[in-house]
């Protein structure tokens, strides 16, 4: 069963989302209160889904939205009591997974968290692959770098300046992007290349 | 105000939905049938949102969400009667903005609706970035595949190469991976690349 993290900033509504949880089944609640630290909390617990119940989400949660969405992902479903457009898209933006207005789906609960879990992976699988693309791309830059300085200085090939950076790669167990990477630093260091 | 389109698999789910949609202040509703090609509708229309409201998405409707959303991604609400969570994740992976099981949300159906939006122009802008990424790297390769062909046949420096190449891009008005890719292209077909 999931294990999740209700962030309670109001004892009431707090008191019956957790009614509603426990009654579809979800038994591992963490209570976290709205002054701790999200990111702290995420870190210790690692819960599987967040859940948050408020009238609308201010400007420092949707802060430690944001944050706990770079460091440590995971689904976050929010229960607004009211919503405009601009609160909407800004929660959407800051890693809401499902942005529930003036609703708390009692017997729907559990498809609800459901549906947030799979949104957030689907959404983390694109993210993966761009922070791939974005790597590999990174990559090919510093090893072209890093070939250009080896084909100037000692007069190689392209080829076998890339087979060189291979080399020191395979020999300190590095990925080739980051051995171009630390070649074309210690060449800064001692200003071989501006 | 939004153009929506309705996609009628129930006349009576289809009737308390439009009636909803009424009352919800849209008044801009195209319906199409569900034996209709919803892409070629998508096509035609250009709803800036699509509805379904149907028992549980059947492969055929899977098929033909993800049909749009390859081709001409719009935000997707799925209303659906009962779900299973290996549906879920068919139908949010198939490009559902919004997967509402078991509750038709009379007068929160705007911030559905909103949200929905939201979520997708989210959604599209990690997609639209993943795009450029690709793109930038599959450039890259074809300029360095180029280069590596002008420095071996016409003697040239890496720097020469990339001149020479930037030069013909321009000349024929073409970014320098389009031009690196006919130029490879181009040598493939004179055998002077395998």
């Amino acid at each position: 069963m999931h294990k999740l993290m209700l962030v309670d900033h109001d004892p009431d509504r707090s008191a019956s989302l957790e009614a509603a949880l426990l009654a579809a089944g979800y038994a591992h609640i963490i209570r976290v209160g709205q002054h701790d630290n999200l990111l702290n909390a995420v870190r210790t617990h690692q819960p599987d889904i967040i859940l948050i119940d408020m009238q609308s989400p201010d400007r420092d949660t949707l802060e430690s939205l944001r944050n706990v969405s770079r460091e440590m992902p995971k689904p976050i479903v929010f229960f607004a009591e009211q919503s405009d457009l601009e609160t909407t898209r800004a929660a959407i933006s800051a890693g809401v997974s499902a942005y529930i207005v003036d609703d708390l789906p009692g017997k729907r609960l559990k498809s609800v968290l459901e549906v947030a879990i799979a949104r957030f992976q689907d959404h983390q699988k694109l993210r993966e692959e761009l922070e791939d693309y974005k790597g590999r791309l990174q990559d090919r830059k510093d090893v072209d770098k890093a070939k250009g300085i080896l084909m100037q200085h000692r007069n190689l090939s392209e080829e076998e300046a890339y087979q060189l950076l291979r080399k020191m790669a395979m020999d300190r167990n590095m990925k080739i992007g980051e051995a171009a990477r630390n070649f074309v630093a210690a060449m800064a260091l001692l200003g071989g290349k501006p």
